[in-house]
């Protein structure tokens, strides 16, 4: 008996500010559909997918920075989405700039099933980047201004015959956000990033960005006995380029699908969510092996103290 | 300005139950004047370096148990090390089984100045295996029988002018051993390691054994901006493989240095701390971005809850 779950990386490639949700709502379909023809379960799109990434931009106008926000979802814009999917029959994962009823601001995702129904939402929660103007830096990253830390935590859904989590793109660099999910059972994480291969702060990280990014992706899976689904938005947006690399990563900690191109591509791989079982039976047993009374630091403490302490 | 520390990684080949610890020390008293020869300021010892590596055997009688710990440290038989170490001005790092005077026994590894001064200790936390005897096994992994839990917690230590942190073995999956230390500002993780390749309640992953030992200790040295030296004890012991694949890894996650046979063999490598500095202050600037509050699950649960709880 095999739990085989087979998955489109659908990678976008670059969506310039001119670009309406429209014409990226139709990208995405046309992702959608060559994902149904695979006979794929579920489609995996990036981080923010329905606009340029706007964090590289200092807003100041509130009008301005919420025409990147949804108001619902789905809207009229992204209604053809559901649509689409539920005539062929297909889950999807979507990643959002939510603005809730209530004015609060997130970067979200959520999780559709076969019949178009939302069973799942994620908010982010490492906003990487800054809250202030960094005029010195090539562009900026105001992630720490435009949205609020997640509140929703990480779960896990029952959906696609397993355990699904999300998390969104710097969650990943953070052992944590895997951990979380790991604690419950989580069977595959399906996260869409945005990544930009200059960092202002550090350039000498720069010819690292693809190794980073793989490297967090396949300790988390290992580590946990998960399937990781990475999928990014890609290629130069508004002179700023943004790594690849969209993964599709087993339990072993191997890569098993990954993109080649900058642009629109769907990478797409079988995953026998049984194989999930051996790491978290054996290895990764975490009530065998555990010792969560040695791990107080990491909620007892934010920032690092002082070496020999 | 730099902070160069220069480290060996001392690899050694098998240790077989015939021989004695005289004959052990000799071979570590060669590596480590190998390594002073090449200006290191550090050599690094797997774990257990003293003796074979016993969890793999089932044994009852207390005294032949015992007879792999050490009772003092350094005892007759290990002063030479602290002896030459003196002689030479090279710091080391040391794994062993340490019976106390209250007659508690640990997995154990010290951490040694240059001028041959105990200078930090570390108990293994994160025991592998099993506690019964499992005869279906081709050998036995009985570190939960013969060990306890440590009971020092991960510390760091102001030591080769940096900030010095130890894990053993095992730990070196848990990406909670390298948190706990990066929240006190480590630098370079010592590790030692006996690993076998055949795993026998899931040999399916044996195909993987040195792909994630580096795995994790690469995901480890970059999620906290650490060094670490990763250092095996090798070779086929008493009819067992065990990985070799000893690395010296960079706070970028790179593998600048690793070990090439299943032998004795010692690995340098010029570790400049300073080169944690641009991932401690940006990426990894855990009090800008850590979010405490979201990892109460990794305290407050041992095993692994069902999904969609």
């Amino acid at each position: 008996m095999s739990r085989i779950v087979t998955v489109g990386a659908a990678q976008m490639g670059p969506i310039q500010r001119a670009h309406s949700r429209r014409e990226v709502v139709a990208r995405m379909v046309e992702l959608m559909r060559e994902a149904a023809s695979h006979r794929c379960d579920l489609v995996v799109f990036p981080e923010l997918t329905l606009t340029t990434f706007f964090p590289r931009w200092w807003m100041e106008d509130q009008a301005e920075i919420d025409a990147f926000f949804e108001r619902e979802m789905p809207s009229n814009e992204t209604a053809p989405l559901f649509t689409e999917a539920k005539r062929l029959g297909i889950g999807f994962s979507l990643g959002y700039a939510e603005l809730t009823p209530e004015g609060r601001r997130f970067n979200t995702a959520i999780l559709v099933n076969k019949s178009a129904e939302i069973v799942g939402k994620y908010r982010k929660i490492h906003l990487p980047g800054h809250a202030g103007h960094e005029p010195w830096r090539a562009f900026q990253h105001l992630e720490k201004r435009y949205f609020e830390v997640g509140d929703l935590s990480w779960g896990t859904w029952n959906a696609f015959g397993g355990a699904m989590g999300m998390m969104i793109c710097n969650d990943r660099r953070w052992p944590e956000s895997y951990r979380v999910m790991g604690l419950q059972s989580v069977e595959m994480i399906l996260l869409g990033y945005n990544t930009p291969r200059h960092n202002p702060p550090a350039p000498d990280h720069d010819r690292l960005s693809e190794f980073h990014n793989q490297l967090v992706m396949q300790a988390g899976a290992y580590q946990n006995g998960t399937w990781v689904v990475g999928v990014a938005k890609a290629g130069v947006e508004e002179g700023c380029e943004m790594i690849g690399g969209s993964s599709i990563i087993a339990p072993t900690g191997e890569v098993i699908g990954q993109a080649l191109t900058q642009d629109d591509e769907l990478v797409v791989a079988r995953c026998d969510l049984d194989l999930t079982k051996s790491y978290k039976a054996t290895t990764f047993n975490f009530d065998m092996h555990r010792q969560p009374d040695q791990y107080r630091r990491i909620v007892e403490q934010r920032g690092a103290v002082k070496a020999g302490g």
